[in-house]
């Protein structure tokens, strides 16, 4: 079914973005796997073309594009491309807010252009060793000391953690400095301040995962991120528009999935007949096309009512579990389409296979995601 | 999420018929289901209202209304009132479009005012006890005789067989009479016509469902609709509005289904809580109502493509096998949390459970609309 | 797989209840089915060729035979025959347990011989309307009175709670008498002990389920079971026999499902071949048929268990769950088979599917029984 | 519920491969893993404790011992040691029965000691790149020259591909030489043999796994498998075993990713509580205990019917499906109780996760068993 929301500009972006990441990314994937990371040149040609922070204001070289059909197309070509990781979406989608919506105007204009231009990478670390999916078990510590904060602790699962050069830290306040959690900037260097592992994963291997480690690290008040104590209202404000980018990378992925099994179904051939004719494949592929096709439209519906401020936190879960579980349950049959190839590391489905599993447990697992929903429902 | 297809006069039309069934239709419920079939009288009396044939044109009485947007308020108001049966869907969405599209216009002046205004109920007859659901089996034959046509096979599965006066009875017609297929319309009393037993069924009780009996019955040429031979090609140029009429009416039904049971596990308590407390009722409830949101999302997206013109077979039979799954499972999931009591035909639950059941199945079972969504695949 | 649980003694017994059903219970299904439960005499018949109360020790009328495979087997021939209800596994696998492992030797004497030869039917009344699973939740009361006990409260969902002459009433007793709980034993015609309506069920309609109401009905310390205050104790004890009781039931009705519905897609054809010589048909008849005879491996393990006084409780609920899931996963697909036959009353399948509902419900909810498993796993 | 398949010999037997991989294999499971194949050495250690081969006849160096459960027992150790790969299964299970059943006398005596000492590496080539599961596919050809015949055409999915030193490879003969198919055994060194590449796979990295290639390879008559033309009667014959043996590892491996995540579930914490005690988490490692324990019971049944030759292609082809389905089920579930770990290579669960996911395609994918099973059940 065609989709209906977007506009020329969106189609013309797409165009580019398909176009850059064949160029850029894609001679790269094997490399980038391989490395466990994305060069970071390949970020300032990104940004050069105006795919990074385009959502910042002009006045901090973006192009104030508030309008969120402009991150899905992008992280839907990142899904096509197969390559890349997951950087676009955590720097537009995820931690890009932050700035544009906490931060105030110093801060802003310290920090948005090198994020826009692609000098500073940018990431946001709220899990720890012992919290999971708890927000409010964060044991990393923010403590009053010299017109600023000392942070201690330690944080894990920090995507792009390896390049990240400014990292948003979710810490807890003590009661005698004003209880809560407050968002820190901390920069690359400052004294403290070590990455710790790149965490080797299933999957996402072109995407440094890390874990960080902060001893007694000195944060000045001027990069505390809006007021300290209210961390966790503007980790929730930005929940919403987390999830529904996970949502969008989900379905992509899915439908990349379902189409290229079906390709895959009509041209390999078994006992004399393609394999997609054995009605068992064909059912399988029929069902998972038409339910991919509902989850693409909810989507869709999903993004206008993003742009409208319609979408609610609750809605977003709801749109992150069950577009991850179909992600994952057809990513999964469509390996097995594949056979015995399905399981060799040379074909795509299997690395997308591995990259996918990711997706019902980060950004909240999907048990947490029900529990949202369910909530919301009065349950 | 909110709906957007709706306009002013939608709304509006939901008001009235809400009103009308709360009115004439829901007192009679027990009484219809025991006697197997909804009254005559409250046909005319929906006739009165304009809810029976509003697609015809207004020289037949008709509003000219061919917005599938009423046809589905309307399904979805019967769904809620939890009465009636299938007439209003098979009338208004599978049947009167034969007459509205396939009929010359003399046949029109002749039948369709009738039907509008509720004095002719109407039917179509395709099952047939050997063929299910393959049309090209079908063994009642129409041979010429005298100007017109002899009628003789029988017929199964045939909604409203019992009080039709006018059915619509595919034929096939043997090669030294043309070839193919026909659609003969067979009037009540006619000599040869008899009904047969009304079929007891699992669920939809107040719906009369019959076989039919075809003994050398005479059917005029003025009675033939369109072309004899043409009649598999007009069967299947309605399949995508029937099949849409019966997803609009599952994701009615499972709406309905989840929040009532969310109402249920909000209020029944086990172990001094909220039933809905416990956790795996919460995630039920959360993942059956996030599902049929999305179910409900794409059914609207299908019901605009279908007044558009743009809606196909294919689309429709993904959208009548995924939606009615999804009822089913959202129904007896809804059944489990109301324990024993679920289990009673007193709870308005069982009923619908068993209602529901059919819906997996006529209409083409859902094996049929996977075939058919996996040919149009290429698979 | 052949099974090997069974000596030459129980393939006779086996031989002999088919033969008996064949003869008494079959030809009379539709009329126990309409009358909604099965006649006294039926019982007697069961009883002098020795079906009913087998356990009993010889003195008492029985036979000694504490042999759960007897029990299995009449369980699964009852369910072959598909007539008769739950009397034999409610008396023999439920009820009776009671009457020989608690009831005192005078108790023995003045009860067990009329249950024996089919003279008293017997019931036990746990669930209330208020309390579902959870047992601590019953609020008919027992408190002291003339040398006895005066009961109050009501009570519902009682299997044979129309045609029970002696019913074995749970209640909860006040602390100034004692506290916990109690088995009270009320027979029949005391003064205020009604029953209540025979609820009508979605299925097992031939088993008279009931309310029963007990109005200040007094019962004489001779008519408690065991101790007052170790009721629930007594109710646990009992528990693994009663669900695996269920789980035998569950197995035989899905073979026999899978095993039918694998005879009607050999005959019955569509496009010309045999339906069940489709994929899908052939992948969903040969993943049933496996999964079912892996059910029946366990469950057989399960009985030598339970004769061998292993079995514990949360292995029976596992058993119970994870068999009437099955089960009705079963009757489901083989329904579906059936196609439009399925949902017509006159087939077979149609009622089977509607009498299998109920076990993923009574006997604890197959939620309750999830989470007793869990417990048992320490989580 | 406790296993009763074992004798005493049983038990020791397994202390004593529990004993020996602790000690050989686990201190090397990263560099099997890194080198992508398990060393040389280890199984001339593991020969030397009579753990390969020991179904020969001790005139070639085995202990005569035809009784699955050793196989079985060995196979569950290796699956819970969590090392090694598939190299004992193969060798025991799979291609040895060929040098048993099916080799002269003299062959026996030329090949079977070295393989039972561990000096010789033995695998089997049947799948090719266009056959997949279709074995009447194979285009490998085997023609009549000198005295014996010439073997070309390429194999892969080979597992031990690169290691062994005797490949019994399955050629099409073409009809002036006889027609079917034959059994050729090709030796490491033997000119125009050649392997190809090691597969890189998702999972099994401690296995090599490799592509093969025969140009124009010479054979004598005298390393033909008995009759040239049956080869694929050779084939099926040992099919039964070979499936099983895939399912011992199923419910070795999936009762180990339970009895893990439960061990996890109870230790580890969120929101203040472990997350084994969440409804949703304990219900769902209840499911899966319970099912797992059902299959367990099967799978011993299956075992048992091996040994008395009354397992059928078709019982073990159920069981294959069933139980790998149930493994991967499993593995997926309890990955995602870890959560984020989950995700993390160092996890053991991970490799599991990706080890299990060959189960359900290699040995013929769980589509060909449950065509298997469907025919056997004349559908």
């Amino acid at each position: 079914m065609e989709r209906t929301i977007f506009d020329l500009e969106h189609r013309q972006f797409r165009d580019s973005v398909r176009a850059f990441l064949a160029k850029e990314a894609v001679p790269n994937t094997e490399r980038w796997e391989t490395e466990g990371m994305v060069d970071r040149a390949f970020w300032s040609l990104a940004a050069a073309q105006g795919f990074v922070g385009f959502a910042a204001p002009e006045e901090y070289g973006g192009s104030g594009l508030r309008d969120f059909r402009f991150n899905a197309v992008l992280n839907e070509e990142v899904v096509r491309s197969g390559a890349v990781g997951d950087g676009f979406s955590l720097t537009n989608d995820i931690v890009l807010p932050y700035y544009l919506d906490i931060a105030d105007e110093e801060q802003q204009r310290r920090w948005v252009p090198g994020i826009v231009n692609g000098d500073t990478a940018i990431a946001v670390a709220m899990s720890e060793p012992g919290t999971g999916s708890d927000l409010r078990a964060i044991t990393t510590t923010a403590v009053r000391a010299d017109g600023g904060w000392r942070l201690s602790g330690s944080k894990t699962f920090v995507t792009r953690g390896i390049q990240a050069d400014l990292v948003i830290v979710a810490a807890r306040i003590p009661e005698p400095d004003g209880g809560g959690y407050g968002l820190f900037v901390v920069a690359h260097g400052q004294p403290g301040f070590e990455r710790g592992r790149k965490l080797e994963k299933i999957g996402r291997r072109a995407q440094d995962t890390a874990e960080l480690f902060f001893d007694d690290v000195w944060v000045p008040d001027t990069d505390v991120l809006g007021e300290p104590g209210r961390g966790l209202h503007y980790l929730m404000g930005n929940l919403a528009q987390e999830r529904l980018s996970m949502a969008v990378v989900a379905v992509a992925s899915a439908e990349y999935a379902v189409s290229t099994a079906i390709d895959y179904a009509t041209e390999r051939k078994a006992f004399g007949k393609p394999i997609g004719s054995f009605q068992a494949n064909r059912f399988r592929l029929a069902e998972l096309h038409t339910r991919v096709e509902m989850a693409r439209v909810y989507i869709d519906r999903c993004i206008e009512a993003q742009n409208s401020g319609e979408l609610t936190a609750a809605e977003a879960a709801g749109a992150k579990f069950a577009t991850t579980e179909l992600e994952f349950e057809a990513l999964d049959a469509c390996l097995q389409i594949h056979g015995g190839y399905g399981y060799l590391e040379e074909y795509e489905v299997a690395r997308r296979w591995r990259d996918a599993r990711v997706q019902r447990i980060y950004g909240g697992t999907n048990e947490i995601m029900r529990e949202i929903v369910g909530r919301s429902l009065g349950l």
